[in-house]
């Protein structure tokens, strides 16, 4: 194996997380398009581009790991491979999630439109800037814009609260309301999860500049039906 | 900092996981039975819990980036330390998902009880079951034992679309049921979850012991909605 200088070794690793960072945010942008537009070719394309951020995923962690073997980094740059590693980890789950929001999308678009899709667009809009976000931060290491997408989150929660309860009382009126609003919800469940995971990366920004670990610190919400944990 | 010696670190940290992940199925455990009992006070015991994994989850990584720093382990160590670090990320994630049914549980004991619960605590016993062992193959580094966690995922996912299929049909028919309905929904999709953090950690042993990424290379079905991925 040729040893590479770390610093090009460090350099590249980033390149390619902000690369998958793009698939992944193409990905989000193009699941909520398909859900607007019932677009069933956009619902490829996200599918397509999943297979290529599970190819990276595994092409990071690798990297990530012959650095850590063959340079034996350590203080910041050991913060560094470590927040590599978990991003990565968060980033590939984001891709997930846009393949569950166009399975929902695919499944919305055989059934009528029940009405404006509500609060959905709103809330993706506000995810996708979390995720922009959360990897410029990472890219600039810059905490204001982490603590930025941090703050977002609440945003973000409070809207899927109000889109779930507009749509339980859709489906109580209105029984051939069911599938399409259960299917809105989980729509945007799987929003909140994005930007859980935006929540994750700027934690993890937050580590690599500060060197303290914010986890479990911030009023992180797990809630998931509106009852609040203490 | 003392420098402890290598093979003690390493296994402090395996106690220090197993130890975590008995706190994660005792929390998997108490949700569903708050559920199936009815009883708030299970759900205390959840939340409490709760705060205790995610300590366990900030200590797990520090020693983790401690031994890379100070040890710099390569090979089998290394992969140690990296499937550590993951199956951390993975318990706490379990530990989220617990807290997630403990609260449907308790928007649940608000409501009349619309039926006996389906599939669900069938659902359950698989999923503990597969949690169990992942960690027990993870400790024996038993490859059998973790396959036999991402076949079990199989059958999870199947069980979750049956609960879907019965719970949708549910809602259309009667307008009452729908809230708890959709309560069960995401406790059955949360179980769900929690089978795919089983199975991460099912990949990481593989992954320790063969030294072969094995991610995305199984029949891992991403599906949300009964729509497959290709």
């Amino acid at each position: 194996m040729t040893r590479r200088p770390f610093v090009a070794e460090l350099d590249e690793l980033q390149q390619r997380l902000l690369a998958m960072g793009g698939l992944v945010e193409f990905a989000i942008h193009r699941s909520i398009r398909a859900l607007i537009d019932r677009d069933a070719a956009l619902s490829q394309q996200v599918w397509e581009n999943e297979r290529r951020i599970n190819e990276m995923e595994i092409e990071i962690d690798e990297q990530a790991t012959r650095i850590l073997a063959l340079h034996q980094p350590v203080a910041r740059d050991l913060r560094f491979i470590t927040a590599a590693i978990k991003i990565n980890s968060d980033l590939e789950r984001m891709g997930d999630l846009a393949v569950n929001i166009v399975q929902r999308a695919v499944s919305l678009n055989r059934q009528p439109q029940v009405k404006p899709l509500i609060d959905v667009p709103h809330m993706s809009r506000l995810v996708e800037s979390m995720v922009h976000k959360s990897l410029d931060a990472f890219v600039k290491r810059d905490p204001e814009m982490a603590h930025a997408v941090l703050a977002a989150d609440d945003e973000v929660d409070d809207l899927k609260h109000a889109v779930y309860a507009e749509l339980l009382s859709f489906m109580e009126r209105d029984p051939s309301a069911v599938r399409p609003s259960v299917d809105l919800m989980f729509i945007a469940h799987n929003l909140e999860r994005i930007a859980d995971h935006a929540t994750n990366v700027a934690e993890d920004v937050l580590f690599l500049v500060n060197g303290v670990d914010v986890r479990h610190s911030h009023s992180r919400v797990v809630d998931d039906s509106g009852v609040r944990a203490g």
